[in-house]
């Protein structure tokens, strides 16, 4: 499980010294002999986009979708720090174009870390050359890479789709990202199949749709939010329906990997909302009940308090009628036609003490159906957020 | 300062026993003739509205927005609970209807508590003719009706306001209700000004808007949530204007005290967005901001961390250039044009530490200034939402 074991790739990760722990804070994913290949990426869609996201899209823009390298700092965001924080971006870029010899529009370049910082050039600019020569594709190499991107991570994330002839691979960073928290999301996936940049980029767009935005509220995305899909070609060409379903498998773990390490959590909850006016209309309740503050609380207090979860679908903006919702925890009703039913609490005490506690929500309006994920508030969140240092 | 100081108002409070710990539960406030009298009243939006907001509605709709007495229970919202809550409302209004000699009509009823169980009527039907009977104009008398809507509130909020010739008064039942949490607000205002019904439902709309609206988003009210105003008339008329002013005071006020008692806070934050496109958009802006996770966390540490609430302002839907914006802690830029400015940080760590923080975004943008209060996100609000029992 390495994002280099799709053939073509290789990485590296390395400690310049923007994290004051000394731990690894850049890493590097790029083509093993530099070449640029198709790759597509989805951006933040904030309006205080940090400068790496402008310097990203515009690279992708020029090339036509196709990139070398990926470059990621972590520990400081470059974000709100104006021309300055651009300027360093692009530096960062010409930095690794110079290791591999290619142009700087061909490196993509993320970062993650604190807001409104400036980012400090100087152990990037000794730090970047050590880090491209460090690539290789060795199992190592891609764990440091791996290790490279996180911040409040627990661990590592990754990911191995392995599909008929072909493998895609897949990195993330992000804990704590849950809606409406937006600390901030990275991906970075390869594959060997052989795929043309408008094919790829439509392919990483669904996957996406699928996966990390059902994890977060339309548009309350963080300020460095990316994902990018780099494609060597090695494996051939493999047919479009078998790599949409590679790329949505492969960022479908990564977020559950995610979720699972989000900061403080205990448990994850899926909420989902069927018999909606619409499908968009039940995953907008969806959402309503996932960034309920009291649902979160009742999640770490297994309460199955399902009156919060009715007030927020009444509340959702959507189609609702009192007297035709109902409400089941881990499959089990608990309200039906608006009032309480008798139910067995033994067995709903039990499942909210699980770590994933299933929320479903009835509206018996029509046929849409949508879902969203999210955990509970505790302790952990308030201790990991409270203060910056 | 008492609910019974307008001229023609009495009022009441009983422990009848609907909360186990034997508190009042029960609170009346009615005319002292038993006359009807102009009454308007502002409910939730919530869908999922309970029973009495549901009846009080249908009342005030049936006698063309007059009414004898208003009757609060606290410990149970009689939400969530079918054909059942709504007869159970009913009766509440026809047991203070026969006790006054007035139509049940004539009566509006509230109920805050637990959502999604049935009301308990046995201490109802024993309780309220008591505490009809107990109903008077004295200090003590309001001041049971002021605990008796009480729940998780750390104590009584009431509030007094003397206009040229009469007065308004009013208390309330709100502790946590800051968005996007949804308990339940209550308020309820008495005034001796003569004022017709349509009136005094105008100014009332206008007076919420201005206060207890600044703490809620759009529609992401309680089950529950209702505001009464009762007008005795006894002082004679009384120009618009001036009542409008009076009631949004008093409004406010009880809107102050909430946020001031709002579950497990240390402390509130005035959100100011000022250069919006428009005022519509500096109270979308506002309130990203104050209902934002990491903004309440980082103002529970004290915090002054920008960096978040520039990113909910770029991610609130509205205009907004980065480039063009600032924020200000305390009066103190930490953020001009977009990028940290130096600043004097120890007059900024003193204003976090502060009972009030205000929190000034300049968009740059336009004219449009909005406003939104909120709270830190500490422990406590977690102890208190995180089971019901």
């Amino acid at each position: 499980m390495s994002i280099t074991t799709p053939k073509g790739f290789v990485a590296s990760g390395f400690a310049s010294g923007i994290k004051a722990s000394g731990a690894l804070d850049l890493a590097l994913v790029a083509t093993d002999d530099g070449a640029p290949v198709p790759a597509a990426a989805t951006f933040t869609t904030n309006l205080a986009a940090a400068a790496p996201v402008h310097v990203s899209r515009d690279h992708l823009g020029a090339t036509g979708g196709r990139a070398a390298a990926v470059l990621v700092s972590s520990g400081n965001a470059n974000a709100a720090t104006g021309a300055q924080g651009r300027a360093d971006a692009e530096r960062m870029c010409a930095l690794v174009a110079d290791g591999l010899g290619v142009d700087a529009t061909e490196v993509l370049v993320c970062s993650t870390g604190l807001i409104g910082i400036p980012l400090p050039m100087g152990p990037i600019e000794a730090g970047v050359p050590a880090l491209v020569a460090a690539r290789s594709s060795s199992a190592q190499a891609a764990e440091d890479a791996a290790t490279g991107i996180l911040t409040t991570d627990g661990g590592r994330k990754e990911v191995l789709v392995e599909g008929p002839g072909f493998t895609m691979a897949g990195m993330a960073k992000g804990a704590g990202m849950l809606a409406p928290n937006m600390a901030t999301m990275l991906a970075f996936l390869t594959t060997d199949a052989a795929v043309e940049p408008n094919a790829l980029a439509a392919l990483l767009r669904i996957a996406v749709g699928d996966s990390f935005n059902t994890l977060t509220v339309d548009g309350c995305t963080s300020t460095n939010d990316t994902v990018t899909l780099m494609a060597s070609g090695r494996a051939g060409p493999v047919h479009d329906g078998v790599l949409v379903d590679a790329a949505t498998e492969a960022c479908v773990g990564l977020a559950r990997l995610m979720a699972e390490d989000a900061e403080g959590a205990s448990r994850i909850a899926h909420v989902r909302v069927t018999g909606a006016v619409s499908d968009g209309e039940a995953h907008q309740a969806a959402r309503k009940v996932a960034d309920s503050l009291l649902v979160k609380c009742s999640l770490n207090g297994e309460d199955p308090y399902w009156g919060r979860v009715v007030s927020d679908l009444g509340s959702a903006g959507v189609g609702f009628d009192m007297d035709q919702v109902a409400v089941a925890y881990g499959g089990i009703d608990v309200c039906r036609e608006g009032v309480a039913v008798a139910h067995d609490e033994g067995a709903v005490a039990a499942h909210m003490a699980s770590k994933t506690v299933d929320i479903h929500c009835r509206l018996g309006l029509g046929d849409g159906v949508g879902v969203a994920m999210t955990v509970d508030l505790g302790y952990g969140y308030i201790d990991e957020n409270r203060g910056t240092s």
